[in-house]
């Protein structure tokens, strides 16, 4: 066993060594990400094309590519120590498991009822609507995470919030949909009678289960067209990825504290927020030139936005109502297999995430489900934390990582990102023992097709 | 609202100042618990009587009322250090919403993936099962969250852990069931075909959904006829409120770094295991006449054992397999309503905890099933915790406290336990916010009735 005594199990931050400002990685940047891009007139979005959809100081947030340092408003950091700091934990009992000489570190996002990162961005989004003087905001969730987030932190700011939530999952985990409920936020199934666009596409497949494109659309028009309410998400936006800066800061002032340098920053990335949000501060130093970095981001092999998709703007959402963006992507029509478990379903990524790994700034890696699960499995059993299959992405590069040290004997520091529990995703985990659960990857024709679908842009 | 600079607002212990040692309460009592009896000879259980069902060294814990501190071996400190310690924390946002001049703490143990605190105890259980060279271990699950813990404990030290769960459980709460799974421990539903009791209950009442007396006596036959094997049990037991001390020596060591005095200590009690955990340190200093603290069980006004119950010597199953404790019961034949969903359910309560309670060094109060479901949402609106129904308890009665304190003006510190989170309970908040919950007491009759039924013992 290595010695356990000069590094704690677990790193926490006193109160007053948490951040004070979030970190604009944006403002480091060479190469800016492509601007957000009407898909009507294909003009650049202006915050004045925003305004009707998101809080005024969002919209700022979201197009400002200049200021490095954004005051994390004193309300905020408030209701962050209700939840933070999290825990940087040394995962000591893995280590041994894997004999492995690498030092493998993990900054965990799970300890909170929403069960994941997530909080750290609806917190901030509800402040700014509550700031606004706005009554309510309105958002869409798949499996549910997102909505638990934002609805603890709309209750926090007695704010409103209305929830669309894909119907098959409003009927399949009615769980997720009970803790929203205790958080006071009203949570609708989508497809609705309640907007336009629900009613229309309600009367077109009148048996239709949803999907995250027809919420999306639903949760817009809501927001757009009752007086005081604004349209919120929980990834992929610049915006998003700012606030999740404080996963990144924490890591880094937890890491510093005991004088560690890492060699290699894993996260995995659906839309990107808790990737963005995690090596934002070291991808800064990378980009100054401070200090270098290994950084990978980790994506299922049935959703390779990164490793297959490719570099083009593209419409945010299957609707095809919100703007284009400029990102790795499969197509916005692309839909994983419905048996795909591991979240992190989103067709496209972040577009400063885009940007950095097209500049060669980061990597990729497709994973396959059952090697995530089992990776999850092996995860648990060592640290006591039963992961989100989307954390669990993590975990599987990590360990392939600290494998690698064990074969060349390098004592490799690594950190990786858990960004919440599955104690929601059991039935995945019960798929997994039962032996039901198999390894989609889409074929290169149905990419091409998708591909063959982007929107034209000059 | 209120200072919140000086005592942060979760004061979380370094690892050096974690307990190395377990306080045994017991030691301190000048009234010791009365010993378990065996059932037949009603003469007191020796170690040799108990040595077939649990492990030697718990034995010598569950018979030691002498020794006060017990070393905790450094294997069990390392695993406390995955997940502890754990965080007290100041209950800000709560105390700006009762607008109350008290100050509430809770010790929060619902940060790993068991959900409560019953970890503390299945660790040391697992351990000393592993010293003494057994293969495994048996024991009996209801809701699944001791039963979790235990496999938990199982895996991290390469145990057999064989878990008999109660069969309407098993099949309405598959989630439970599957991180058992995950953690490798084989979960039976009771009553089963595997055992002799098993298969005499299936054959007089084929269509049975079990119950936790079944399982208990299942768990003890299957340990007590394969070699290698012992009996755990999660709470009510002298050994359990042992280990999980480690609660209120964490709780006392983070109060006394802030130089805090509690006026009162809230704890749900059930078997006990919380509340004995909890209260063990400042007991200890009441009973030595150091100090003196208000000290309040909570209890469901469903199963009333401390408010309502006898303080008699009888069966610790419903199988009446066991051997007798003396206790406040309501019959060992009693069982509380089906609808009854805040757990604690249990028709006992610990030996050492009912000693105090009769010799007037703490009080009890029984709560209401909707009362506490009201106060566990109010809690987790504004401290971002969705609790579990049976921590909800202690919840109900800390507001309550609170709410004296607003009328009086009284600043009273008041420090409660809040033992788990309530991520697999919410099929109950479901039928709390569907209104389908109802409060049911049992009369004075059917006390009655159960009383009558208590075993002779002169």
């Amino acid at each position: 066993m290595k010695d356990t005594t000069t590094i704690p199990y677990k790193i926490y931050l006193e109160e007053n060594e948490m951040p004070k400002s979030w970190y604009n990685l944006r403002a480091d940047m060479k190469n800016k990400p492509a601007p957000l891009m009407h898909p009507g007139t294909h003009e650049a979005m202006t915050a004045a094309d925003l305004a009707p959809v998101f809080c005024e100081e969002l919209v700022q947030q979201e197009l400002d590519d200049t200021t490095p340092l954004i005051e994390i408003p004193q309300e905020i950091r408030d209701f962050y120590k209700m939840y933070r700091p999290s825990p940087l934990v040394r995962a000591y009992c893995l280590e041994e498991k894997l004999q492995t000489p690498a030092k493998i570190y993990y900054k965990f996002e799970g300890n909170n009822t929403s069960g994941s990162h997530k909080l750290n961005s609806a917190i901030a989004q509800a402040y700014y609507a509550k700031k606004q003087g706005l009554k309510g905001v309105t958002t869409e969730t798949g499996a549910g995470q997102w909505g638990t987030a934002l609805s603890m932190a709309c209750s926090y700011f007695g704010l409103d919030c209305k929830v669309f939530m894909v119907k098959v999952s409003y009927e399949q985990k009615p769980f997720r949909r009970e803790v929203m409920r205790t958080y006071g936020a009203s949570v609708t199934p989508s497809p609705s009678m309640e907007t336009a666009i629900g009613r229309k596409i309600l009367a077109e497949h009148p048996g239709t289960t949803g999907s995250l494109g027809c919420a999306i659309s639903e949760a817009v028009e809501v927001a757009t067209s009752t007086p005081g309410y604004r349209y919120v998400l929980g990834s992929v936006l610049n915006q998003v990825l700012l606030h999740q800066s404080v996963i990144g800061l924490e890591t880094k002032a937890a890491l510093d504290k005991y004088g560690i340098k890492p060699d290699m920053i894993i996260g995995c990335a659906g839309g990107g927020s808790n990737l963005g949000g995690l090596i934002a501060p070291f991808m800064g130093e990378k980009l100054r030139g401070e200090a270098d970095y290994q950084i990978i981001a980790v994506e299922p092999a049935s959703c390779p936005s990164f490793t297959r998709g490719t570099f083009a703007y593209d419409f945010c959402d299957t609707g095809m109502v919100c703007p284009l963006a400029k990102m790795y992507t499969l197509g916005s029509g692309f839909i994983p297999a419905p048996n795909h478990a591991g979240g992190l379903r989103y067709h496209g990524m972040s577009t400063t995430l885009s940007q950095l790994y097209h500049d060669g700034l980061m990597e990729a890696r497709a994973v396959k489900q059952t090697d995530v699960f089992e990776a999850a499995e092996q995860f648990a059993r060592v640290e006591g934390i039963l992961p989100a299959p989307e954390s669990a992405h993590a975990i599987k590069v990590a360990i392939d990582e600290a494998l690698k040290c064990k074969e060349t004997g390098e004592e490799k520091t690594i950190v990786f990102g858990l960004t919440g529990t599955g104690y929601f995703d059991l039935v995945a985990y019960q798929k997994f023992h039962d032996g039901l659960m198999d390894d989609y990857i889409p074929t290169d024709e149905e990419l091409q097709a998708s591909f063959a679908k982007l929107p034209k842009v000059e």
